[in-house]
């Protein structure tokens, strides 16, 4: 592993083997990157997913238990009592279908959405970045080799002198890639960090809030309400 | 709605068209019932689905954290920080797996499992022997008819006492099945409260045990922690 913060943008000119050779290494370490961060997201878009799904659960949950009243039972003796706990019931679950809710949105917000953002953004910007470089180089290898075949007579002056100015653009537009191509190679590193532990944060943040406000909810009436229910059940 | 409790067994035997008609209103009642049941039954399955689900979706997250230190990266500078932070966060989702699998448990057991029960004994039990009902009663009109056909003359007196035995046979064996079926009908009048109840006490115990734990688990050092790794990517 080089003990080496970034890829040094006054080395870029000069195109050394020793610059290249380190290029590469930044170049495998953002090709890991892209692999884990793939499945990272895929791992976290599994986890809001599931999230969305008891969402929809909770809300079809809800609607079952208060459908109860609609189903004109042909025998509605003693009925009263089971409409009215199931409509209870139905309150409890639409309360925590509101959690549930939030919780979805907040890890969309918070996991997903700035992941997504770091794939999108900064890893599809090295990856582009890397193909121009790669085009750029190309252009300059094909005009050196070009003014390298040309003949040495003295007659050619004139077409020596446009192939070099050739030359000369193909260096300057192949630097300036490289600059930019290294620039966001350093970004990434700086970025990487965040990357990789903001969308937890996020995570953690929306459970700590979710199990919070779950427990008030909860606490509240729930108790003594159950066991009046479960007395009512027993009788 | 007729204000009546149950099916009166004395008058099983009469089998008149008012008894026949308010059995068939509680075979109504007990079709009805079917069906209600099957849809709550279904939403249940759903929420009990999305809270596995969850449990395999953190599973997989908490893993995916800590294959982080395994990939080689080829610039480590800086990650053994972002490796310790992520074995953290691993460690949180782990524990969060816990609380979603007792859950989970909790709710097969105590919300799903009773209604499966109430389905596959008492509704099953009173279709099966409203069947039994059927093919007695069928016997007995065949009976009936066979005896009605019968030519009066006197010499057949043996004949007759036969089919009249044959008719005895088929009315005690129409009786006793009508004693069961209505039995059967009657207990599911009794159960049915404590069928719809029972279920949603389940899932209600369970959230609570769920967001009790939760908010004791995220109460304890997160905070202080999320705030040191909120100050770490700031950084």
């Amino acid at each position: 592993m080089p003990a080496v913060d970034k890829l040094l943008l006054e080395e870029a000119l000069q195109d050394s083997p020793q610059t290249r050779s380190l290029l590469s290494v930044f170049e495998e370490d953002a090709g890991t990157l892209t692999d884990y961060t793939n499945q990272l997201l895929q791992a976290m878009q599994r986890v809001y997913g599931a999230q969305n799904e008891m969402c929809l659960a909770t809300q079809q949950l809800s609607k079952q238990l208060l459908a109860y009243e609609k189903q004109n039972f042909a025998l509605g003796k003693g009925d009263e009592e089971v409409i009215s706990t199931l409509h209870y019931f139905s309150k409890v679950v639409d309360e925590l279908n509101v959690l549930h809710t939030e919780l979805a949105k907040q890890l969309a917000d918070t996991m997903v959405l700035p992941i997504i953002h770091f794939r999108e953004k900064d890893l599809t910007e090295v990856s582009t970045l890397k193909d121009l470089f790669g085009l750029a180089s190309n252009e300059h290898d094909l005009s050196m080799a070009k003014y390298s075949r040309l003949p040495k007579k003295k007659e050619n002056e004139k077409v020596k002198t446009e192939v070099g100015k050739e030359v000369a653009a193909a260096r300057r537009k192949q630097h300036l890639s490289s600059l930019q191509y290294y620039c966001a190679l350093n970004a990434l590193q700086y970025r990487k960090r965040v990357a990789m532990m903001e969308p937890m944060i996020g995570f953690a943040q929306g459970q700590i809030n979710f199990f919070k406000k779950g427990a008030e909810m909860f606490s509240k009436h729930m108790d003594s309400f159950l066991s009046s229910v479960a007395d009512m059940v027993e009788r």
